[in-house]
């Protein structure tokens, strides 16, 4: 008899928010923290400017394209990409301690991004977000109205491009149609729910 | 660009809850089907007696051992086994209907019968039921009340050995602790709701 069946200990999952811009995964990471959900949320550091409403420290890490040279230097991140010109990068030592501490650790990241988090961790647990359909996705860049006409078609061919690979990469496929954030969030958090209960639990370690 | 990731087709779950004597299948599956979510339930032929409280066609369908024998021989269970000398099958033409009708389907089932739902159906979704430890079981066994010692011992038995199999053959292990009810039916639930989102969706058919 396995001793183990009974209180099976929980192994921390690392999770992956990921899809096209415009999606919403702030959006859905953020109504996760709202809710007070016990995950370690993890701060991106990025060389891009700040948006109005973003705080440094809280949406992501905000530093000079200096600052992140020398952190790719002392090979202090995760992984790392150049979106559209920007950088961003996951700071190694916070998901390190965040899975020490036992708590499922959440990343919002690109599909750059999670690509390179899955050559990393087989067992991480990577989430695509997808709107309901093309249009909402257009309108939503649209709207964010941050971008030029070019890069919005850009991003816009990037996504369709990206959508392309989900079924090879992701776990999980999950919509998050307008006015429906609250489900969005509410089915990654049975995903999360029912990941702890399989009898083959992911594991990473960093 | 996949035209089918917006707006994917849902693909039918067969589901099996199972688990030894006395975790509580029946408290647990009767719970679903109370609150009336959108599931068809399989309702499992036996030959054994009908006990207090139980409802044929409702709990079992209840028939002699000269039918459940014309129905073996006329290849109308999808399986079927003897425990504990009594016999259980599942009526093949049920199911096949219920997973046409697009429904995820349910179905309550020992150990022995999950097997062979496998061997049958390698994308079956397959969750084992346990107690928070093993004197939890024992008493729920001895406040049943319809066994003998002997009886008791036996099942006992068996449900240390199947709990060995239960990472191999199932893929998820859910907790039916005391009181806790309707948390192993959320959990449940959850389950299933993350399934419909996986980017590779099982696929039975029959």
């Amino acid at each position: 008899m396995q001793p183990n069946l009974y209180n099976r200990q929980k192994e921390p999952l690392l999770i992956v928010i990921s899809g096209p811009s415009g999606v919403g995964k702030d959006s859905v990471v953020n109504r996760m923290r709202e809710r007070g959900l016990p995950f370690h949320f993890v701060i991106t550091a990025t060389s891009r400017p700040q948006r109005p409403h973003e705080i440094d420290g809280v949406d992501y890490i905000f530093v000079s394209q200096d600052e992140f040279q020398r952190m790719l230097e002392h090979d202090e991140l995760l992984e790392h990409a150049d979106v559209y010109g920007q950088q961003k990068g996951i700071p190694k030592e916070q998901v390190r301690q965040a899975l020490d501490s036992g708590l499922d650790v959440v990343m919002r990241i690109d599909v750059q991004g999670a690509r390179a988090i899955r050559a990393l961790f087989e067992d991480a647990l990577l989430i695509f977000l997808v709107t309901q359909n093309e249009d909402e996705l257009v309108r939503r860049l649209k709207e964010r109205r941050t971008e030029s006409p070019e890069a919005m078609k850009l991003r816009l061919d990037m996504a369709r491009q990206e959508m392309e690979s989900v079924d090879d990469l992701f776990d999980y496929c999950v919509v998050n149609a307008d006015s429906q954030l609250d489900a969005a969030v509410d089915t990654i958090v049975d995903i999360i729910n029912a990941e702890h209960q399989r009898t083959k639990p992911r594991k990473v370690s960093l």
